[in-house]
């Protein structure tokens, strides 16, 4: 075909040579019967042994070390919906190939064919002695809020829902750049979140733990407000004396949609400070085009979830250097705090020149209203973000390892990528 | 260390030069926006949605075609008992090491903590659309019985217990040849069977497939016959008229030791026909060695599970041609058809001259007494016993292909391994 679609293009790259996009390799020497005799029997009982008597030495004898299961029941994926298990495998693969791609993590998907909040937890529990860390992924809101909140507790290797807490990092580390550059406190914003589902609600939590009080929630049902009887647990902490778009509009600073093209329009910006933050995350279409915004609010920040335009708010930014960081201080939670410093260190990042790599892909970006958040295949991203994130799990306490040398980590994770 | 023991070289290789032995690796082109684009979104969602409308389409576009889960709760590893879930990784790694060196088989190792069997049944069958196949491993009798027969029938995806039928068709394999070479028949044999765990019931179940009725067998409290009030149903199949181990040993053409060290004695082999048949299979250490039953039985044909002497079982020879055979064709299933064909097409290669290369490792063979299975690394195994395999899912018509070529498959086959 002379001119493939994109449909075409994507379905031929899932098909071929082989089916699919991952495989398992072997790491060990394996050619002959000394080979044979140590990595299965008689050797690998000494392996087990080890194990039986110290169980921590799993992350020793065995790819757990490295090892994040991408798991899904498929109710809530992409744009796609309540596709189910099966039907959302080609995602949690593709996510696969990103976790190892840029942080060369090993992740395998496990598609879970339960909806049930309470047997679906049981079921990841049982199987979490394969793994080093679980990445929740594209599980529907309200049940995967009970869902992390219960893995996380119960499992003793990290745990994050990335359609939460990615989105929530990514956005955190853009509003504080957004904030220096406006020069606005955080206890000073006016916030409006439009939407109220899995990443909205964690976003609020983490502006919340910026210091950010004024926050207004909307789903798509209206303002969450005390007149609301509807609301869960999770939306009711957001509550506020709202009215209406435009009552919360009116003098905000910040913007975050998280919901349809069109939720919100010229008109509610026209309402909003003359300087605002204006994140339309809708995708593949924002709820607003830049130049729609730029119509209105000329001097506004802006981001999207799309990579034609600047400040793409991509979780690909986050989790893969997320995981890499917990998996190798071995940590036992991913804690706000953690959350906050991969924040910050994708924020500070951004504040760097950029590399001669990241020019000829992406042109000249220099820190400012265009460059509020480095791109995706930025490889600087692993050493700052993982970093951060495993010192924090250190302070916190939340580790395996009982030595943790700051300067030899970021050190060592810029020779595993030769920069 | 100048001369490490077996167990520091096996605790090496584990951990060095990273930990465990098997790695995920992305199998498709990812270098740029275009290819992130085609892996991820939104490319990927057209894969969804194909899957969706039409579930098979997982064997065309993800991993799952080729990809067997090897799962344990590690309540039977080994010669190590019942050691957990964690500790059993080693070797469930270990297993995928062999899929994947053997047969090009993806295997995924996944280990369940859970010993019920309804709730293990639950899990397993929840995660099962990750999967093409599913390989239960080193899981205790009886359980394993009932696991996998549920399994089997309530999963759309081939299910078979390694230790149980891996051991019973290379020992039907064996004994097809040796009854060939004593030109005994099935049904004028007289077998007798040490141990009645997994393998040994498995085996006697292929056995009387062949046409053997006269079975006896023993477990740990002595021959299994009418006067015993303790048999679960599996046992119950096998009982028989015998009162002791001298009746029972008296004139019988083969004895299966499936136990340990001494379970019998040269003083039972005396007993025995002049040219019996006489698998010691306890591993590592024979219930009798080599050199002990040919003392007493100097014509017997013998085989082991060690790899230093002829004739080793090693369900090696099995499991991941199975697999291969099955995930080619889409088996639903694998049946008993399935296993004999697996058995004939490992006891027709032992026919064959060996090849230049197996010379080379194991020294000249020729079919007869000390040469009735073939050896593991003959990569002639993969064209024989898969498309044996795949044709007999085929002609079963268990399978979701809806055309099969033999000779164009068994070419396919060989060109993959560029014989």
């Amino acid at each position: 075909m002379s001119n493939p679609t994109i449909k075409e293009e994507a379905l031929e790259y899932h098909k071929f040579p082989k089916a699919g996009k991952i495989e398992i390799r072997t790491t060990k020497s394996f050619k002959n019967k000394k080979d044979l005799s140590l990595a299965y029997t008689p050797g690998v009982a000494y392996a087990c042994e080890e194990i039986k008597n110290n169980p921590q030495d799993a992350f020793l004898y065995t790819a757990k070390r490295n090892l994040v299961a991408v798991i899904s029941n498929g109710t809530a994926v992409l744009g796609l919906g309540n596709i189910g298990a099966l039907a959302s495998k080609p995602v949690m693969e593709g996510k696969a190939v990103l976790f190892k791609e840029f942080a060369k993590v090993d992740a395998f998907d496990i598609e879970v064919n339960e909806n049930d909040i309470d047997r679906f937890c049981e079921i990841v529990k049982a199987i979490s002695p394969t793994f080093g860390g679980v990445n929740l992924e594209d599980i529907k809101a309200p049940e995967c809020f009970a869902i992390e909140e219960r893995l996380a507790e119960e499992l003793d290797i990290p745990v994050m829902h990335d359609d939460q807490h990615g989105t929530a990092i990514i956005t955190t580390a853009a509003l504080i750049n957004a904030s220096e550059i406006l020069n606005i406190k955080f206890e000073d914003m006016k916030i409006v979140i439009i939407g109220a589902g899995a990443a909205a609600i964690a976003s609020a939590n983490m502006y919340k733990e910026l210091g950010v009080t004024n926050i207004v929630m909307f789903d798509s049902k209206g303002v969450l407000n005390k007149k609301r009887d509807d609301l869960n647990r999770y939306k009711k902490a957001f509550i506020s004396d709202f009215q209406d778009m435009n009552e919360a509009f009116k003098d905000a600073n910040m913007v975050l949609g998280l919901s349809k093209p069109n939720s919100f329009t010229k008109e509610h910006l026209a309402l909003m400070s003359e300087e605002p933050i204006v994140f339309t995350l809708a995708n593949p279409t924002p709820e607003l085009f830049p130049e729609d915004v730029k119509s209105v609010r000329p001097n506004a920040i802006i981001a999207t979830g799309r990579s034609d335009f600047n400040n793409q708010v991509n979780n690909v930014l986050g989790f893969p250097f997320i995981f890499r960081g917990a998996l190798d201080v071995q940590a036992l939670k991913i804690n706000m705090s953690m959350k906050l410093a991969a924040a910050n260190a994708i924020a500070t990042l951004a504040k760097e020149p950029i590399t001669d790599e990241i020019r000829e892909i992406f042109g000249e970006l220099e820190f400012g209203k265009e460059y509020i958040i480095p791109t995706p295949f930025d490889k600087r991203l692993m050493v700052e973000v993982s970093s951060a994130v495993a010192k924090s799990a250190f302070e916190s306490g939340l580790t395996r390892v009982k030595n943790y040398n700051h300067e030899e980590y970021k050190e060592s994770l810029r020779r595993s990528i030769n920069i």
